[in-house]
């Protein structure tokens, strides 16, 4: 899936900023990937942007009207899909990270025929993936992990993406959630592919490289959450990894979504993540931890950090307080 | 996915024994479930059953034809097509383990439709899945793991099946692939799933149920099958299982489609299994290995089996030659 770039951010009516979510975080991390929003009555939460009108947003070039609003109730209001017939109209495409289809909607579906345009479904990949096959291929790659869902692991690789481009290094963000396919434009959401064929579109999406090429490669949940630990398997087979990142949340009571089911500890993580990385990469290993702090003071941060450090001897970072540096130092 | 039985088998045109698997595994396991067969002009394979009509098959009770047969070059013939709207007339439905849909057939589907028929494509399955919980759950479950593909998890818990039908335990097959599915009537594909819901359909598939009741579970792939250990997984934490048995093929010289890649020896695929399976099942543990020594001679398939279950400290047994007695008596 490749997104034509850039993005006229729609909110829509969005009440608060989890409802408007992926939009901010498109806008936190590709601005300037976006020309503006458009917000319609009602709505509550806004990005640093300027407001637009579909025809001034196509005439600042935007491509592609991105929804990044969930809808309340799983239904489209009809102010959404007058909006989104203008935007087609008007020449840009639609991205949508809904589990409701774009094509599904009648005006929208007649009218990007009508016009040519193209509707993006993150949530339904299409086309044919293949499977897997774990035959060794060049190229460094990356994979971000993590001991629960949403513990930093899409931050934690953009951070390392652009730790990485600092230093000059060729790398690629590799997107595998809705929000990550959303900023690079590409990527695949490999908990809506059909499980036969996970790990083949992960081994597609970051294909054979230059010895020196990194892919840096978005995880997705936890092989011990046991909702989607398959996903997880099967992500981490595809992406074959030379080189993990544990990503951790030290404040989380329970896994996300099961009260009373505990976290593994990081090093029963780790060593999971490497029993099992070692199927289709031999010489797999760790460099670091990423740790979201951010519901900790600053000194029980760095308290926390440095035991995590001690006990594990890896470099243990909260991106967010410090970048990636030190993991990308541990790395080159 | 529940089919209705019993079946008229249709082998369409089938070349050779393979191309009509489906069909054959359905009678060697369901013969009682089997009214006879339908083959066209050309077809080579046949099992032990009356050749039949569709009138005649719907005479003699079949419910669902049952498309028993791969078709060459991935294409319908309008022979297969005829026979097919002649079963919906006739007051059956249908059921297919094709990659094509039946519903896509123009013919089949107005058919279906008209006559108020159901079409069963259990590659592709419908229906909302919910996401799996790892909640813990009554009832005992045993699950079959492999360190390959297709080394007779399917068989085996069959015979499992059928040896604890006959001590008198309260049992089900619980299917997941699309022989077994049609096998039992019911099932779920859980390859064909979106992998977000992987692990609960499977718990749909084998709910809670009395602390005395034994669902056993067709496994799938190998967590050392790089193509499909994500499913293996998946299947494994929404089984829950209290009981794995080690499903293995001495004579593979690789994983099955990949060579030069080895398989896991039977200690270290126990091992990671077990891991794997603690994160929702905290007392799991292995009640035996079945090995399918169909390729040895009487002798060397004793030594074998003498062999191994010294080295693991389990029952190894190849059911075929010795039923699954043996387990069942380490279970009960």
């Amino acid at each position: 899936m490749s997104i034509n770039l850039p993005y006229l951010l729609f909110l829509g009516d969005a009440w608060d900023d989890l409802s408007a979510k992926t939009a901010i975080g498109v806008y936190q991390w590709r601005p300037d990937a976006c020309v503006g929003q458009l917000r319609l009555p009602g709505c509550v939460p806004s990005v640093d942007l300027p407001e637009l009108t579909i025809a001034e947003g196509r005439e600042r070039g935007a491509r592609t009207l991105l929804v990044g609003v969930v809808n309340r109730g799983g239904v489209f209001s009809q102010a959404w899909i007058d909006t989104m017939v203008a935007a087609l109209e008007a020449g840009m495409d639609i991205a949508s990270g809904l589990h409701a289809r774009l094509g599904d909607i009648p005006a929208v579906a007649e009218t990007a025929r009508r016009c040519g345009r193209r509707l993006h479904d993150v949530r339904h990949p299409e086309g044919d993936f293949p499977i897997g096959s774990g035959a060794p291929r060049n190229g460094r790659r990356l994979l971000t992990v993590g001991t629960d869902c949403s513990v930093g692991k899409m931050y934690t690789t953009l951070c390392l993406h652009r730790a990485f481009a600092a230093r000059g290094v060729d790398s690629d963000f590799r997107a595998t959630g809705q929000t990550g396919i959303f900023i690079e434009g590409s990527g695949v959401a490999v908990d809506a592919i059909v499980s036969d064929f996970m790990s083949g579109a992960i081994e597609q999406l970051c294909p054979a490289a230059d010895h020196d090429h990194w892919d840096l490669i978005e995880g997705q949940g936890s092989l011990f959450h046991p909702s989607y630990a398959g996903v997880s398997l099967g992500l981490l087979h595809g992406a074959q990894p030379d080189t993990l990142v544990l990503c951790h949340e030290p404040t989380r009571t329970h896994m996300r979504g099961l009260p009373g089911r505990a976290l593994p500890d990081l090093a029963s993580c780790i060593e999971a993540n490497l029993a099992a990385a070692r199927v289709v990469s031999g010489d797999v290993r760790f460099a670091g931890v990423s740790i979201n702090t951010k519901d900790l003071e600053e000194k029980a941060a760095r308290t926390l950090l440095e035991s995590c450090e001690k006990e594990l001897g890896l470099p243990c970072i909260d991106p967010a307080r410090d970048g990636a540096d030190r993991i990308v130092d541990a790395i080159l």
